[in-house]
């Protein structure tokens, strides 16, 4: 275990009623620094929540995590970035779909999944070291080896794009792995019943018909390993 | 197009500052009820939004559109219970993500995706008969044909369910898909452009151990097809 950093990512269950403390399916929560940033960079969209004029509103975003922040960016980070930037309260959601359990009662049917809820505050990033530095990361979270393989943003592209810093405050991991659990009279059913994995492929790229390259490496080898997580 | 239904979801932009109105990219927007129910009926899971002691919370939730509702089931369906029912807004939010957008510069990098966001308020199900109906639609939209093929819920397992049917009031396509559009004067450098699909596959069934039964049909075809939406 890493040690305790300034966010409250800790080992411990926090207490009863704290905002990330996992209520259903207890048993499935985990609070550690570890769990929670393995989730993290292992997708790469999730879903920002925020309220607007009293009504909360879940929009999906693409992000990085780059030590205790997040860098969202998005259609919507505009919109966010109205209402962002001070202590207003955010949530940001990333869940990866890991198959389908299928148990011998409608009730024990369930999904395996790995799934991290953060909370924290947000903050335009503005200043173009920072900015630059973050769309390179998110570019090369989500295609590694791309953000030095096509064309750095002008100053005019950089102040057209909307990036929040989102800090990790709180947060929470919630994972469910394995096959079903039925109660002890049903495995004599007769229903078949196991899990079914499921995963993100890349497809074989298609081109742009006004390319001068041939597909590089980094690109080929996303789609050959068939898995990209998302 | 359909004819205009109870719900709002009618083929005009909504005015300016609607809950449901697209922001950025507005070209991307639709909010025609075909348009939103062909991607709401081609997931099964998404995030509520909803919020708890002034604090926005994004939850992952599987869920079936049942007419102008939606039926959401998850491990936080009794938390988001506690506060749905009344006038409460809710926002719930599906996503799929279709493929990666290699431009020829960082900025006009993107993602292919459908994604919907439904505004309406929740009440909890607590009748007997809905409650079965909603879980054997939801059962049966994740895994088609499963319903009949696994046994029903007692009625402890019933009280021991919480499902929440959400309205859908208003409610906002948006969509991108094919290749990138890059700059006119970035199609003279030399970087490969183009876009790689992204689709969910189903692998192979893992069988559980005191399995009775063989691979059902329903679900050879889920993995054979390699593809399910998700």
């Amino acid at each position: 275990m890493e040690p305790v950093s300034s966010y409250r990512k800790v080992a411990e269950k926090p207490p009863r009623g704290a905002r990330n403390r996992v209520r259903r399916h207890a048993e499935r929560g985990r609070y550690d620094r570890t769990s929670v940033e393995t989730i993290l960079d292992s997708a790469f969209h999730g879903h920002l929540a925020f309220i607007e004029d009293g009504q909360p509103v879940a929009i999906p975003m693409l992000y990085v995590r780059d030590g205790e922040q997040l860098y969202l960016h998005g259609a919507p980070a505009s919109r966010a970035l109205k209402i962002v930037g001070s202590e207003v309260p955010l949530c940001f959601t990333v869940t990866l779909l890991d198959g389908l359990v299928l148990a011998r009662a409608w009730f024990t049917h369930s999904v395996n999944y790995r799934s991290v809820a953060v909370f924290g505050v947000g903050r335009a990033v503005t200043g173009r070291e920072e900015k630059l530095e973050a769309m390179r990361l998110l570019v090369d979270h989500i295609i590694p080896g791309r953000a030095e393989d096509s064309r750095w943003p002008s100053d005019k592209e950089l102040r057209g794009t909307s990036i929040v810093a989102m800090s990790i405050d709180d947060a929470s991991a919630k994972v469910r792995a394995g096959g079903p659990g039925d109660d002890e009279a049903d495995y004599e059913l007769p229903y078949w019943a196991g899990h079914l994995p499921l995963t993100m492929h890349a497809g074989a790229p298609i081109a742009d018909a006004r390319n001068l390259a041939t597909v590089p490496s980094y690109v080929a080898r996303l789609a050959s390993n068939g898995e990209h997580s998302a």
